[in-house]
Formats: C-alpha cells, sequence, structure tokens
C-alpha cells in the first residue's frame, strides 16, 4: 500500500524541540529564524530529511512556515489548512493567516528590532526581495545562516540515494540533446541555472524516486548556450546512465555547485521564482552578470508532444479500467453502509496497482465521505477515518503516476439514494465542467479568461468554489505543473499540448462536498465547414469514466450540455468495454446508458 | 444637426506645414517633433484649436500621433485606423502599425542620432517615462520643448470660451462638498493634482462645453487634504458659479497652475498615467515629494450613486422613444431602397432633438450599411455615404448626452429579408450578449473574467470580434469612460453603480457588421430564496429598444435565451408603449410580440 493512513506527527513533539532551536538561535547570535516547508527545489513535496517544518511544529500541510522567535513562534498557513493546523501544533505556535497577514508585517509587530537568520538555500530570490522591501525601513535585518533545525535534529533522516532512471525517448517522444540544442539557441544568458527537479527531468529525460509521488531527481543543473549541461548530484545517482546521458552532460557531486557558481562569468539567467537565494549570493562573489528569466524548461515541458499525449492517452485508458473496477465495487458494497474511507482508498489503490503498471499514486488520495467532502484537501488518517454512509456523496479525489503518463480524476458518487440538494448542486457542477470541455477559444486565451466559465451555473444560484478551476499536469511528472492553468490567475496562454485539470466543485461545510474532474488537453480546434473566420483552440478531454447517472437533473440541462454527456459516455463505454468483463462490464453498461427524463 | 459629413482634412494641406515644421524644428535646434492627437487633458476628443495632428498631417482619427524628422514623417495609428489614415494622409507621412511598431524602436532605425523635441503637456509621465526607458542606450535624447506647430500654426483657432455651468444636486446626488471630504480623507498626500477634466467635472459638479460630444469643462485642480480646491480656468469661465462652488473652491487663472506647482512641497499626488509631465518638472523645481496615484476621482465616479442611476434610467427611456420612433419610421422606409446611410443619421438625430432634452450627441453616430457595418468605427461622410439596400443588413451606433444621463446603443436591422448568413451570426452575437447581461458573480470580478463568455457563441464557431465586449460609461460625462470595463485588459473589480457598455458583434469584411449594444449597470444580485452561500453582483439593463426579431434564429437558442428575450421585450413594450403612439405603437406591438418558431 502506497498511501498510510498515520498521522505523522503529534503536536508534543514541538516544544522540546522549539527550545532546542531557541539554544541554537542564541549561539548563532540570531533572534529570529524562517523555517519554510520548501526544500531547496521548490517543489509540492519533500523528502523526510527535509520535513523540517513538519518535524519541528507537527503541522505536515503541503505549504507553509514557522517563524520562532525567543519569546514566541508562529505557523502562517493560507485557507486550506486553518483547521489542520489547529489540530497539529502545540499551543507554542501561534497559527497565523496567510497572506492576510504577511511575514513582514507580523515581524514588525511581534519581533519589532533584531536579527532574522534563514537558510538562503530553502528560500527563493523573489521570496527573500519581496520580504526585504517592506523592511528596509524597519529595525529588522535578514541574514543567510546555517540551517538551524539541521543543526538540532539528531534523527534526521539521511539524502534520499535511489539511482535515477533513464526516461526512454518513446514516452519522451524527443531526444534530450534536441531538447538541449533548442533551448540553448533561444537562451538569452551564456548559461541557465535551473533548479526545479521537474525542469532537468524534462531536460534530460530522466526520472528519480527522491521524494513520494513526483518522480522528479533531485539535483541542479547549469545549461550552457552550448546545449551541453552540468548536472550536479549525489554521487551515484547517475552511475547506471553513462550512455543515456551520453558526453555533453557533464555530471559533477553536489558539492561542486557552489564552487562552480562563484567561479562563473559572463551572462547567467536565473528564475528568481525558483531560484534559492544561497544560488546568486554564489555568484555575486564572481564575476557573473545575473538576467532574471523564466526557467527556460517551463513553458516547452508544459506543451507535451505527440508522444507524450499518446502516452497520456494511453495511461489514461488504463487508469479508467482501474476507476470503472473501482466504482462498479463501490456501487455494489456502499450501500449496505459497511465500507470507510481507508477502505475506499485502499480498494482504488488495488484496482490500480492491478494494472500492473503503477508506480505510484499522484498524490494520497482524497476519499471524503458526507461532511469531509467539504474538505478540499481532506487526507483520511486512522483518527478521522468516518463510515460511508448511505444517503451521503462520497468524493473521491485520486491519481495514478505511470510511466506514459500522471493521471488525476475526481468522481462524487452518490451512495444510496441521493438527495434533492444533492443532484441540483451535482448538476450546476457538471454544467460548469462541461462548459470547459467544450470551450473553444483564439491564441492569446488564458486560465484567467475562461475560470469564470466554469463557476456561471454556481453563480446564478449564489454558489461558488474557493479554488482553481483546473491546473496543470506533467508527463510522468508532477500531477500539478505551471505554467498552465485554469484560475483567475493564470496569465500563460493556452498553447497546443498543455494537459489541464478540469475541476470545479461545491462544498457546503458540514454536510457535503461535490468535485468532478477530468484532464483535458489543448488542441487545434476542427475547422468548421462553413466557418469563414479563424484558427481556434480547444481542449481534447483525456479522462474517460462515467459520472454519477444519478446525481444528473436532466431537465437543468441544455441540448448541448445533454448531448456532451451522451457523447461522452459513449465514447466512454467504446474505450472501455473492451477491457472490463462480467459484472464491471455489466455496471459499465448501465453506467454509460443514455440519460432518461 | 449636430453631426456632420463634412471630411474635416484634406491630405493636401500636409506637405506645406510639415515643411513649415521643419523650419521651426531647425531654428529649436531639434532633430525630430512628436505631435500627438492629445491635449493637456488625454481625453478622447479635442478642441479645434488643440487638433494638432489633423491640422499637421490630414489625419482625424481619435487617437495616434506623427513624429517629424528632417528627411521623413510617420503617423503611428492602431488597427482602427489602419485603412483611414492611408487616405487622409499625403506620400510625405508614411503610416505606421502602432502599437505593433514601437516609437522607440522607429526612432531608432529611422532617426538614429539626435535631440526628439516633444510638448511637455501633450505627453504623460507614463508615456515619457516609458519611452526614455528603450532609448537610454541610444544616441537619441528626448527634449522638451515649446509646442512648434502652434508656432507656425497661423490661422489656429481660440481657446473655447464657453462658461462652465452647475451641474444640478438633483442630477449629481451629492454635493459636491460632500464629495471632496470624503476624497480628502483617504488622501495619501497634502494634494492631489487632477488634471483630467471628466475628474474635475464630478468632483466639483460642473460640466463644460470646450469640446464635442464631452460636457466636460477644461481646467486643472488641487485638491488639498483639507477637501478644499483649487481650480484652474481661463478668466470668465466660472464667473456665473460663485454660489455654486462655494467659499471651499478658490478659482485662479490656468496661467497661475504652473507657477503654483513650483511653489509646493509635502507630498503631492499625481496621476502617472495621465498627468502631463511639465506637471511634474514644475513640482521639480520646488520642494515637492511626488507620489504616483491613481486619480482619487476615477472609481469613485465609476460608482454611480442612486440619484445618477435613476437619472441614466430616465435618459434611456427618453432615448428608447427617440430610437422606437427611429426604427418604426427606418422599418417603414428603409425596405423602399431610397434611403442613405446619412439619412440615418439625420432623421435619428431629428427624433432625439424632438425628446426636446437632448444636449449633445455622445459621439458621432455610426451608420453602416452592408460592407461599411464592417469598419468597426466608421464615421459616414459625404464622400463614402453608401444607399441602404434592401438585402442588407444596417449597423447604427450612437448615444445622446442628456442632463440625467449619457446613452450610448447599437442597433443591427436587417433591411428587408435578411439572408441566412446574417441570422447565424446575429443570433451568436445575441446570445453572447444576452450572456453577459443575464450573468451573476461575486466581488473581485472583473471584465477580464467575463469577457469570453460573450464570445463563446462566436468562438464555437470560429468566429470572434476585434474590440472589447463592453466599455465604462459616465454620468452626463464621457461615453467612454474608466476604469470599469468588459475585456481582456479590464482588471478594475465590478463595483454596486458602474455602467457599462455591453456590446459582441461580429464583422465579415466587405460584407456586413453586426453589433448588438445595452448599457448595463452593476447592480447587488437579489437574494435567491434557499441559496446558501454567497452575496452577488449582476447587471442591471438600462438600454430597453427592441432587437431585431427577424435576425433570431429562434432554434438555435436556449431555453434561457429565449426567455430572456421575452422578457426583455415584454419590459420594453410596458416602459415604452405609453410614450408613443399611432404606427410607432403598432411597429413596437409587433417588434416586442413573443418569437416564434
Amino acid at each position: 500500500m502506497l498511501q498510510s493512513f498515520h498521522a505523522q506527527s503529534t503536536p508534543e513533539q514541538g516544544p522540546p524541540r522549539l527550545a532546542l532551536l531557541r539554544k541554537a538561535m542564541v549561539e548563532a547570535g540570531v533572534d529570529g529564524f524562517l523555517i519554510p516547508r520548501a526544500d531547496a527545489h521548490q517543489g509540492e513535496y519533500v523528502a523526510p530529511c527535509d520535513a523540517r517544518l513538519a518535524w519541528l511544529t507537527g503541522f505536515t500541510g503541503s505549504a507553509g512556515f514557522c517563524v520562532a522567535l525567543d519569546d514566541r513562534a508562529a505557523v502562517f498557513v493560507d485557507g486550506r489548512y486553518r483547521v489542520q493546523v489547529r489540530s497539529q501544533v502545540a499551543s507554542d505556535f501561534t497559527p497565523v493567516n496567510w497572506p492576510e497577514t504577511s511575514l513582514s508585517t507580523w515581524l514588525k509587530s511581534e519581533m519589532g528590532a533584531g536579527i532574522c537568520g534563514f537558510d538562503p538555500w530553502l528560500h527563493t530570490v523573489d521570496e527573500i526581495s519581496q520580504l526585504r522591501h517592506p523592511l528596509l525601513k524597519s529595525d529588522i535585518t535578514l541574514h543567510p545562516t546555517d540551517n538551524l533545525v539541521d543543526q538540532i535534529w539528531d534523527d534526521r533522516p539521511a539524502r534520499p540515494t535511489p539511482a535515477f532512471t533513464a526516461h526512454p525517448l518513446k514516452y519522451a517522444g524527443e531526444a534530450h540533446d534536441e531538447k538541449r540544442q533548442r533551448l540553448a539557441q533561444e537562451l538569452t544568458a551564456r548559461a541557465a541555472i535551473i533548479t526545479l527537479p521537474d525542469s532537468i527531468a524534462w531536460l534530460l529525460n530522466i526520472r528519480g524516486t527522491d521524494i513520494e509521488r513526483n518522480p522528479v531527481p533531485q539535483a541542479f543543473a547549469l545549461l550552457h548556450d552550448t546545449g551541453k549541461v552540468t548536472l550536479y548530484a549525489l554521487l551515484g545517482k547517475t552511475d547506471a546512465l553513462k550512455d543515456h546521458l551520453g558526453p555533453d552532460i557533464i555530471v559533477k557531486p553536489e558539492s561542486d555547485f557552489i564552487n562552480d557558481l562563484a567561479r562563473m562569468n559572463g551572462t547567467v539567467q536565473i528564475d528568481p521564482k525558483s531560484c534559492p537565494i544561497a544560488v546568486t549570493q554564489a555568484l555575486a562573489t564572481g564575476d557573473a552578470d545575473i538576467l532574471h528569466v523564466p526557467d527556460p524548461c517551463i513553458l516547452p515541458k508544459a506543451c507535451k508532444n505527440a508522444t507524450e499525449i499518446a502516452g497520456a492517452k494511453a495511461a489514461h485508458l488504463r487508469d479508467g479500467v482501474a476507476m470503472v473496477n473501482f466504482l462498479s465495487w463501490l456501487d455494489e458494497t456502499a450501500p449496505l453502509g459497511q465500507l470507510t474511507e481507508i477502505d475506499v482508498v485502499k480498494q482504488l489503490e488495488r484496482f490500480r496497482q492491478a494494472t500492473g503498471a503503477l508506480l505510484d499514486i499522484s498524490f494520497e488520495t482524497i476519499s471524503g465521505a458526507g461532511a469531509h467532502g467539504a474538505i478540499v484537501h481532506y487526507r483520511v488518517t486512522e483518527e478521522s477515518n468516518a463510515q460511508v454512509i448511505p444517503g451521503d456523496l462520497l468524493l473521491v479525489d485520486s491519481g495514478g503516476q505511470y510511466v506514459d503518463g500522471t493521471t488525476d480524476i475526481t468522481r462524487t458518487i452518490g451512495i444510496g439514494d441521493p438527495k434533492p440538494e444533492h443532484i441540483t448542486c451535482y448538476t450546476r457542477v457538471l454544467q460548469g465542467m462541461i462548459a470547459i470541455s467544450r470551450a473553444q477559444f483564439p491564441a492569446g486565451i488564458s486560465g484567467q479568461h475562461l475560470d469564470a466559465i466554469a463557476r456561471l451555473p454556481l453563480w446564478a444560484a449564489g454558489q461558488d468554489y474557493d479554488h482553481g478551476t483546473g491546473h496543470g499536469v506533467g508527463s510522468y511528472l508532477s500531477v500539478h505543473e505551471g505554467p498552465q492553468g485554469l484560475s483567475r490567475r493564470a496569465t500563460t496562454p493556452f498553447a497546443r499540448g498543455m494537459i489541464l485539470s478540469n475541476e470545479p466543485g461545491y462544498y457546503r461545510e458540514g454536510a457535503f462536498g461535490i468535485r468532478i474532474e477530468n484532464l483535458l488537453v489543448v488542441v487545434d480546434a476542427p475547422v468548421l465547414a462553413g466557418a469563414d473566420d479563424r484558427k481556434m483552440l480547444t481542449f481534447d478531454t483525456l479522462t474517460y469514466v462515467p459520472l454519477d447517472r444519478r446525481l444528473i437533473d436532466v431537465s437543468a440541462l441544455t441540448d448541448a450540455e445533454r448531448a456532451w454527456i451522451e457523447a461522452y459516455h459513449q465514447h466512454t463505454f467504446d474505450l472501455l468495454s473492451q477491457h472490463v468483463e462480467g459484472p464491471t462490464l455489466r455496471w459499465l453498461e448501465s453506467a454509460c446508458a443514455p440519460l432518461t427524463g
């Protein structure tokens, strides 16, 4: 079982560790210290050895940070974690609503004056400059130091040692020498520093298992304008990759990275959004001119090539088979009222494992029954594990990592007889999901322009959801990737090959949650007979798994919406029916039958 | 007749004037000179004495600028004016596509090195700083000078002298001392410099007739943090307003403005988007600290109060009566095939004049028959005047300035029997217009998020339109006002009381144009029975004038769209039927009858 259901921390662990940290702060001569969730690579997941925030405070959320002062400490968390943080940290740590209260505002009011230390490998250039600016006229100075948590963390786990693996051309679709040459030609500087593991994974067609869920290699890289790459990684990680990497990729021990930076000259580009400030500090000791430019891998990585799209379709077909096995099992079992949320997670993972191709789950499966469905990022533990009760909705958001693609799917299922309000709200969410699926749009349009389309049916009823409509998804990489997105803040224009999730929702606190999620890929729209005008883009759906027709109010649909559902179910049946049998096939038949009413 | 149909310039006028300008450039010691369309107040219209661009080049568009060098000259125009400029300027002036080619790029390639002069009253702080930046590493310097066009313009018209008038409280809804106190309390600086005439008009409840179409006073003002105002205007303009202005508004001659600026100290705020750079130059000679902040009047002016909204409704009812008289006349007359585009403009203006309340038209009426309808900003002249031919579409975009409100309405009318493609495209445009009209949305949503909603039906057919879906509209002020808007670039969140146009379109070059425009006002959405969630905003329609039902493909509509049209026509009939009679009443009855099919 990949997923675990144990609470990973206790509030009691925090206070004695905080006391140790304060001693280290005195010795280091600082009055405060920042402990972020992030590691040097700014990913969503961190390795156990980098889980400093959780180790110190008990808070295990995927974003946030702690500030320790000599007499108080705060844990800053965003809207997703306001409830969770209160149950995970001891009273020595004050939860602070972030970004409503900024770190600088808090420091000015709670610290007043003094030196605040931070580990320059764990904070980006932008982060520190945005923090420094409002503190300029205060008596607080920011000071890079050694990591004081690491100094006191006696039983700190070792760095992950598994070797990197090659990501074969038959899945990557483009050899890494082609990618390197293509990017090198567009480089504005003599070299680009790349610190994001999924950028390195994409650029060199390699993968790693250094952290859970995201198959990325922990490494740093320099892409030179010659197309050559210097790769900095822990010793031994690339030993088996000599042939794959070839002569133009020079592998060096990670410890050389900082010394090499200090020796660079000419223009060197970094991405200030992700580059640790330790990197620019090291560059500044040498002769390099630092240019702030987005990581050159991000946009090309987002635009999947034909091989990656074919891989995504294969992965989604495979994952779809697991999903219909799961949904068929759920429909048979759940109405008996004996299942728990954890039973659901385990059974779904078993069906994914049964594909024989599952390399990891894409993230911890969200299995929220009844009121738990309204907690957007609910993760079931032994303590929270609720019964799946007939008459409730069950929200299951999950995905698989396969060598040919990453999946992410949410289905909300009515257990037993749904209530009228379930049907009304589910239908609105579905109408929004269909509106995005059907949209055609010209070049230049980005997520900020389309996000509202998914919300109109809910807005008309005075309802909404407090998350974006969708995020970018990698190709056997991170399930959350930029720059593409489907939200009010997503400004990168859609381009062919981008994979996105389409997942509107509705959450009634204390009662139920609804989310429906398919993955989409941006494609050229078919040229219409008689269309006199312009080329358009549109979305192709990757996810084909039945929607819960018992939750659809057919009378509320437009003809076009109904036709979309019928076509979706027909295509789902055509795709999946050859891969299932027996009761599951019969379930699929009935789940994909035409709507009635 | 307010509108004139004469070409206001000839290409022949340009070359001799350009020769004179070049002599003046030599005397002034500059190698280039900038001639913008704008005056010191950056409005859409300019007084005849400020129409320097048109006088020098012959180009009469509402945006653009000329650069004169010793051996060449260019006229920069945006997409709206690419065709027009070629017919209006002599070959001495090269049209340049702007903003595709920036002024700095052109200067670097065509001028190379030298001094480029400009009149600092006609260029904003942002404009000059954005121009200066890319020229920093070049051999071109920008240099403020006297206006060289004014030096050579012998028969330059005089400055407009009509007196300002008070805008009565019964239309303004808030006394100017309340407005001044309200704004003064939120001022970040000791004083705000206000250079936008419609800001001054709103703040002091005054209007002017200095320029056509926009009833604004040409003046500058200082709003002090005490709530007092210093108003700088030509002598005599405010003589009749002593009682209205009261003791807290000190009127000074316009010539004092620059000297007073040089004597200011403390923090002074300017809006760099609209403030002439001459103002900051003058401030810089004194002790003032200059703060860059948006003009404090812009947002409160955009959010109309209850009196202004009631006024807008009254103005739209009055204007609606004129429009149905016009449309009824058109339906009777046009199919005979004897009308021209100018006949249409004249007759419509007569109907507006017949209301007895028309103070001006809001802008030059656009009357585009057949292919002329595809020219988005078409303005008919004696030369272009086309016959309105049965079987064609006629696009009429027009509006009136009334003391209680400003109107702006577009109707596209099928003359005789419409063609199937007219009906198909009109229906799509109408569906987009209805989608905006029906939208409900939460706080925080702005035009950039809703613009796509109006385009989806066109996008689905590979079609689009190259203008925003809507613009802000003033209250007996400018028909185009910010910051509210309905376009991809409109980032100011919608707020109660904002008036906007909703005008999607479709243009097939050389064939026909379609645009349908209503004005809307942002209101609180009614709280729905059973809505469990959030407050929403929505739009109330201000414009009630029948849509051309002969152009609507009823079979393409959703139930909700059809219901919207029926309710719209029913409400139109209820509002207007008491104010028309005879054949117009019969026309209205039939135009508002339920759709069939």
